[in-house]
């Protein structure tokens, strides 16, 4: 269903978008830095030690025995995280538990979704749940595309849910976080257990600013619960469960870099430009994804650290046993971890103080005083699509579908070099393009797209220009990659899409960026 | 000056406290656990990363330079934190420089203060600082128990002041953080540094909740300091500054237990007693003190905690090289950490992840959804005067000047067990009176006291007092102990005290509990 495209307006870069998402004002996007949040960061009610067991003892018998007292009721937001990735198993017992209580017409606000959460679907059918505001990746996003949601999805970054939450945009009723290892008071990590995610920073808010705050864990400790990354002081209840997780789908055991020719040659003319472009110097940082390409070209900066003997002073990022060596052989002095994504990663974390436990508040929180983001001197992303003007597009693929999160995508672009390694086409479909289908991050934060076919530099970075200038890279004017690619695959027809509106996509500042349209079916 | 006694009214502990302190309204304590909070925790204004440098450096040039960019002016209150105990520079510096700037009737909300800041008795009589809310140790308790501070003083539990300040009872408007190491973005450490003081909870507050947090340090480390205990995150300035603290006095080279044969004997009867009525068994937790009975006590534990061969889960509280020496020996599993005393402290607490940092939050909070305080199997404390009703003082001294802080006291009283060890005299002046001076902790909290000549347990107790029964304990009536000193001192007579209040205590949660005369002098 979504909505109807009423009452747009044109916002900042050119896009469309709603006054109201799901009947709540919002604000569109007024250009980076413009707008100013006015006003106070959300309040919670003030607890009382003398409400809570004191001898700190505030395990329940359920799930469904703690969403009873924490009060649920029809119309709640209720949030999960995305730790368990696609091995969660705890938000769709969550959701089987509200069912079965018979509450109806729930904002699920996860921090990210994944093809395993397909089993809701039954529950946005039956209006358990009204609508999903988090990245809609896999069968969800299917669903929302065609139009089938009730209500309108909002997709923020990771640094953009922090600040939701934070600012009071979103207010959570109810936040249920799974833990690897928990003990009764609610203190809990991701470090151990069969469902151990290594960190569960992407539910820090949730902790701090929810109304309830429930503890859900297969692993469940005497008190004290070391190291806590998660505050018993802000949890209400905790419960025991057979399982939360599965093990192999929530961590890989083995992180592989890409095989393929083309995207390690994207992955090595990123390294060479960054080394080019003296971006590679010692004491610098970066960040680079989990992706393949992200993972080579980690692997690359390495290969050019070694022979030059310089050393990063740190990486940010989601750690991965490639980043974890790096680590070890001293070629990074420290990661600031963000979301662990293999076994070597949460072994590391554990044990290695130089593998340091970050959250969106500290890395990308856009309403904090300042964050980590902007003092990255490289950081390489991925997109589905850019356009001439260096706009790119991480949700929806070129037929409309809405099928990824933005993640901590938007929030990277605030480091000091963006580049986006993309091969120039994919299936045939050019990926740079004269217009992308939704614009998540504005062009004057995008500095290099990297393609087989050559290196396209943003204008407005004369120095990366002119350094470029006297190497041997490939650089090239985006409209002429653009070009190329039209030669090649012939000029791309825009996706069929309705009026209707089902998702709304957020700027890092809460501001509405643009708006995703229904796929003709 | 302080306040005149108006409007007095009848506590639940049947004290007559002021309506009004300082001019603002207060809530008279009403009971354990009675007073329940209403309302919303302060809300910060919500600040935007696009008012931060991008790059992370939030250098300024100098401290002076920071209090003028975040526009102190006439009546604010200045918060500082007493991590640097009696060697802190940095307070003394602060309005030195405020005092430059020529601003007036200034609230200082520190943490503590030491006899170190006796320099500032300047600046409370040339009105640059109006009252101190916090405790007045030393020098600046003469002066306030004299009347001679204009405002009246507020003094608060470590837990109490968190809960203050995250209340928004007291609104912070610029918060100075010193740190034994800081990077330009903010993140801080106590660890490092030559005036490195272990930990930095008790900051923990101010940074989350105060509208302007600079942070101070003469150890400025490049991005990231690892680990940080402040996140630069909230952090609005950084000042790199000569000397921030007296390393010597900040923390001691060498912690040493009482030689004193009447404090040993306390502790030693304190450890019989905890032997005796079982609460030191295997897998029990402790918290007590880094004064030299509290100390010996400790160690007394570890004596039968070898023989025994048992262990404690953890135990809470200023750390200290006999605890250290207890965790290294694995007769504790776990340091819970809310202040380190000496540099054995510092040192395991930088290498030993069993050694766990704490803050107010998460140990004392009484509005948090719990805290630790009541998870504590027993805790041992000290206290000026006991009253037969188990009533206890920590602030005031029988001739009725007010010499100490409140610190973890009133927050320690929650542990299952609380245990005052104290002569049954001092100077001739007895210790357990019919009423005491000051009430800072209810008797129904306080379960035994331990004197050298007898062990009175609360009557409420009957747990207790059964199991010491069947022991050789000496255990006594309270009014027992009471008589036998007075037999030997005499009556005590009452402090001269004028009407006039110079100070309020608060309790717990915020309520007025009793109030402070001025002394006739």
């Amino acid at each position: 269903m979504g909505q109807p495209a009423d009452n747009l307006v044109k916002n900042a870069v050119g896009r469309y978008v709603p006054e109201k998402v799901n009947g709540k004002t919002v604000i569109p996007y007024q250009g980076v830095g413009r707008y100013k949040p006015e006003g106070q960061k959300h309040a919670p009610a003030i607890p009382s030690y003398a409400d809570y067991p004191s001898n700190g003892d505030k395990r329940v018998s359920s799930l469904k025995e703690a969403l009873e007292k924490a009060g649920i009721s029809d119309g709640m937001t209720i949030s999960t995280h995305h730790h368990f990735r696609n091995g969660d198993v705890l938000a769709n017992q969550l959701f089987d538990a509200i069912y079965e209580l018979g509450v109806k017409n729930l904002v699920w606000f996860p921090s990210a979704s994944f093809p395993c959460h397909e089993h809701l679907i039954r529950y946005l059918e039956d209006g358990t749940i009204d609508h999903i505001e988090g990245s809609m990746n896999g069968p969800l996003g299917k669903y929302t595309s065609e139009g089938k949601m009730k209500g309108t999805g909002v997709l923020r970054s990771h640094g953009g849910r922090y600040q939701a939450v934070q600012d009071g945009e979103v207010k959570i009723d109810i936040a249920v976080i799974g833990a690897g290892c928990a003990d009764p008071f609610g203190n809990s990590s991701g470090l151990y257990g069969p469902s151990a995610s290594g960190l569960l920073g992407f539910a820090l808010a949730d902790s701090q600013y929810a109304d309830k705050v429930i503890v859900a864990t297969d692993n469940m400790v005497e008190f004290p619960c070391i190291p806590w990354q998660i505050q018993g002081n802000y949890v209400d209840y905790t419960v025991e469960m057979d399982q939360i997780g599965i093990p192999e789908k929530i961590v890989s055991g083995t992180t592989r870099i890409t095989r393929s020719p083309d995207r390690l040659l994207l992955a090595e003319m990123t390294a060479d430009f960054c080394e080019a472009t003296g971006i590679l110097r010692d004491g610098f940082s970066f960040q680079s994804g989990a992706g393949g390409t992200s993972l080579a070209a980690a692997e690359f900066f390495a290969g050019k650290m070694r022979e030059k003997g310089i050393k990063a002073r740190f990486a940010r990022g989601g750690s991965n046993k490639y980043l974890v060596n790096m680590l070890e052989e001293g070629l990074v002095e420290y990661i600031l971890d963000g979301q662990t994504f293999d076994l070597e990663g949460i072994r590391s974390m554990r044990d290695n103080p130089n593998h340091v436990w970050t959250s969106p508040f500290t890395s990308y929180n856009y309403h904090g005083k300042g964050n980590f983001a902007g003092m990255v001197d490289v950081v390489i992303l991925g997109a589905t699509e850019v356009d001439v003007h260096f706009n790119a597009n991480v949700v929806t693929h070129s037929d409309g579908y809405l099928l990824h999160g933005i993640g901590g995508w938007q929030n990277c672009l605030f480091s000091k070099t963006v580049i986006l390694p993309v091969p120039l086409f994919r299936d045939r479909i050019p990926v740079v393009k004269d217009a992308v289908t939704t614009l998540c991050g504005p062009g004057e934060l995008i500095d290099v797209v990297v393609t087989e076919r050559g290196i396209a530099i943003n204008p407005r970075r004369t120095d990366l220009i002119e350094k470029a200038r006297h190497s041997r890279l490939p650089v090239k004017n985006i409209e002429e990659l653009k070009e190329e690619a039209e030669k090649i695959c012939g000029k791309p027809s825009a996706p069929e899409l309705e009026d209707e509106l089902v998702a709304a996509i957020k700027w890092v500042d809460g501001t509405v960026i643009d708006a995703v349209r229904k796929v003709k079916v």
